[in-house]
């Protein structure tokens, strides 16, 4: 599934980005100027214009690519893929008109990774006007849909902390009937929160703090519940707290399992070997080390860590991600390597 | 119970400070440095000899004091009341000798907080050398033991982490036949480590980082269950697991208490407010708001937030520090201003 | 010249601050807050209203005040003395007003700190609508003007970077005649950009970042010649560049003094331990020990360092303070006092 | 100048690094990792031992390489080229065996930067153990010296203020005859220190901190003053403060050029765009845009920028680098596919 212009040798596709100038926007950039598959079209922004190196100087030198406000009749005619970097209800305006002038689209946003748009109107607070659409997007975590992403036009890229959650308890999930409970306690850098100007996002409030925030309350609840009820074949509820970390980037979460049997440290350790034995991206730490999150930042990594208490019954499960990455860019891309047959790492090592 | 020598007037007291050069020894410094009924008369410290102002150069025209290598025999003639902030196990060895001495004993280590020598070798490593004076010791939580405490020669001054956990669970643990489990996710600044040379708290290495270590087997887990169990009137278990903040001060716990029966948050708020409504340094927030570890930072203020899961089984307690003022330094001289008679906010607000 | 009003003590005066929902303006309730010899019984801001422990749930259960819209009669009545913690351009609009009431104004803007309009003009880059009020202004730096401020009515509190400047320079401003050069190379952490949601204040653009800004062209460049003008008794310029720290307070500036004729280190240092003698606020540093500012963090101190080339022709001072408290409110409460007589340390140890 | 082994195909040559458990070492690793002309065949330390993911867990699952207690047999067999990450005084036991060996040697301490042996005693304070070879080291900052890099078995890499001065000041230095004085105002991030546990790098001492340090005192002056008087043609003199930012790496380097006949911002920039025109990591800033270190971290770019002073008498010229990759490991690398005919910047963007 290469592209169909002439330009490129037919082993390069040409990748759009919309919403460019956000923190999600720009990794997704940064990513895909390295990838050696990929040329970039394509990128706009709705309240940014302007060279690529002035926006960010960081790409002084190393691009001439400008960056437009958004029209998508010429995204449809630049572009073989299109990735949304768009804020929560704007995905869902451009996404049909991109699939229907025939682009492989990676939404970041959140538009469509629940599949009841009524759910979705509860939590994001915002009626979903494109519900035909949600059935046909395919949920993009690779280590477990892996052979529907290789088949799809569309894909709702999974969030940051359902990321390392559902990478972190998939195998427990997915293979225990006796979990009484699930707890989340999760903890993320402050680019999660995006990089609109408001008071509580300054420095001068997140350096030398931390504090929960939407306490049982985030939106990012329902998107988890959804595909670990997939998983255990059963309507599964989690306890979620996230926290405000004062770092920019990197996720960790901290998830006690209730089991009812109980199960030993070596059992649950040879449990989670097996399910990630191939994946290049999960990687399971050696009993007794703990997974950290400068050993993922910047990179597509999730690391996990588990313990297990004297009576057996509750597992500690540690996971980390760089939420720019694994939770957003570097899955995204993966996602891309996946529709076009890429090596799935390309890119991302 | 004022001093009884002849220098000072009687509503000033000596204080003395063992173990000065470390962080929770410079902060008691720091606190006493500007309490009205205090003078320090001695400082000392086992590595560390000079004035207090070359050795911490922000008291330079504050004090002329002289850090000293610890001699007993001169705090025993100097002092009424000193502060022990001295690594675990060695403690044990002064203690006892300057009670003996007449002192008022006010011991920020580990060493006699856990009722059983056997339990405390067991997690601390070391075999306890003065079982004798562990019933001897009152446990220095004044919103739980003021009483004990008035009537104290010796405190055994509580831990960062349990000051933290105690006070945010101690309402519902005392009140409650319900709990099923209780989770205790803490988040600590770096400086509740200690000022000793270690790669793993090099600024590099925890800036930008975040993980938790010690899972399900740190050392403050024996003192929590002992007092949590205290107040239950049953043996009280609990899964703690601690993790590092890329600060320098602060704690944040948050908890999860499952509870079989179930609870409001309308009900557990008024709980909590009725059980502290005297205090002046615990600070329950309103419903919705939660606890910020800024808000808590250089104050001696026990910071606490609530919420419960829709289906009223589990409570999410958040309680927030400062590790070296209400975690350490700020609570051992409450304990002081409540032995000698003071105001117990004095030089604590 | 204490208070006037019959509700308080003869020894208490009544304060009120108008922009207390920004950093400079929270920084004077704190310090106030626990001021022996002050009621706060006023405070306002322009977009904030409610509860202080609302506002700042730092101050819950520790204050009742309400934070008002601003209104001026309202001040006149209930204040002795008021703060204004305001944006610059807008003190200029109430100074007068409050000062015809009879009030002494404490101004922390930049608005009456340049003694030509024109100069304020062409920096600020708005016309100053109150030039006579300007020559009534006393520049609150106590350490140079102390007997002016006992006087003063009006006070225009220094700048952050000049204060750090001033005194890190005046000893040898005021009495060198052979200075070929001075060259400031100023360092601040981000309160000091106020607390307006922008950009390129956020967490994700400061943290583990460092650049220059404003090089050669920053506002503060004209309020420094102004007085090490004054001080050297002819015009004196200087290259000024600020740059912006990952810490949310401290200033320190590293100033190169070019000598034609040279200084031993010895001689300097003797010279600035003469001027600073009797400072409660200056803290000249022993030889070979530079000031950090971790030392001056929550302190009215300014920190000075010294030393000087192998030709003698070059003087390197370093000074550091808190741009919040020395650099701000510490020195606004310290003008306080000393126009009411309090002790002038008083709220600041 | 391929290798001469006939393991790999002749594109790819083997290299060896040496004090790999250092943050050096580390990066000198981690860069290689990905070099597709590089295979990475010995790592050593001198304290540290075990397999590189366990060494460094971000590395877990990307190399099974082993790191061994050092033995120069071992290298000389298995390796092509060698980067020495070793501290100061090391290096020069090894080098000239590792030389004789006929490896090419790429050395990142300090032993043969200084072409005078007792210059170099005077500022490290060890004799020189072998002056001998220092003839023979190139200084390896490939935009100066290219053309001898190219031939060279023997690399002295830069040390990183001299790396971000030098390049910062060449186009002036080697073009102007009126150059009066030199300050460079210079500060760096914590792993420039390196990662021995010592009290004054750990977290609590170096967050929401900062300082300056060996004012006018920095061993990397004269290094700095040997190649900027080899750049001029003459003896040059500098002023020199490095300063420790509280970040982990970067570094920004702020420098007044004072100038007898002056010089206009255009005919500067001018001046610096023909100088660094064909250079792949020097990025001169548009007039009026300054550097940030966080545009240059985890890249081998120098960033600079310009200003003047209204008189054009001052010049004042930002560089920006991370000091552990333009600054140490990157550059290294640079070298040796300078040396070995690879693409300037392969592996390195």
């Amino acid at each position: 599934m290469k592209n169909n212009n002439l330009e490129y040798p037919s082993d390069i596709i040409r990748a759009g980005i919309l919403g460019v100038s956000g923190y999600t926007g720009r990794e997704v950039f940064a990513i895909l100027l390295k990838h050696p598959n990929v040329r970039i079209t394509y990128v706009a922004a709705n309240n940014t214009q302007g060279l690529m190196g002035q926006i960010y100087p960081e790409f002084l030198n190393r691009t001439t690519l400008n960056c437009q406000k958004m029209d998508l009749a010429q995204v449809a005619q630049k572009c073989d893929v299109v990735f949304l970097a768009l804020p929560h209800t704007e995905s869902m305006s451009v996404a049909p008109k991109l699939l229907k002038a025939g682009l492989k689209v990676i939404d970041l946003s959140a538009d469509y990774r629940l599949k009841s748009p009524k759910v979705y109107e509860q939590w994001y607070g915002h009626k979903h006007t494109d519900p035909k659409s949600i059935a046909k997007a395919v949920y993009g975590m690779p280590e477990l849909y892996r052979q529907k992403i290789k088949k799809a036009n569309f894909v709702a890229n999974p969030g940051c902390y359902p990321t390392a959650a559902i990478l972190g308890l998939a195998p427990l999930v997915s293979t225990r009937n006796d979990i009484q409970a699930i707890i989340i306690d999760a903890k993320s850098g402050v680019s999660g929160a995006g990089r609109k100007a408001t008071v509580d996002k300054l420095y001068s409030e997140i350096n030398e703090n931390f504090k929960a925030y939407k306490v049982l309350s985030h939106q990012h609840s329902p998107e988890i519940e959804q595909y670990l009820s997939q998983l255990a074949g059963h309507v599964t509820k989690i306890s979620f707290v996230a926290h405000l970390l004062p770092i920019t980037r990197g996720i960790l979460n901290t998830m006690y399992v209730q089991l009812i049997d109980g199960i030993t440290l070596n059992q649950v350790h040879t449990l989670y070997k097996k399910f990630y034995k191939t994946e290049s991206f999960v990687r399971l730490h050696p009993i007794g080390v703990q997974p950290e999150v400068k050993n993922v930042a910047n990179t597509n990594f999730c690391d996990i860590g588990l313990a297990v208490s004297p009576d057996k019954k509750t597992v500690v499960v540690t996971s980390a991600i760089d939420n720019l990455v694994k939770g957003a860019a570097g899955q995204a891309v993966q996602n891309m390597n996946i529709i076009y047959g890429f090596n799935e790492v390309e890119g991302l090592l």
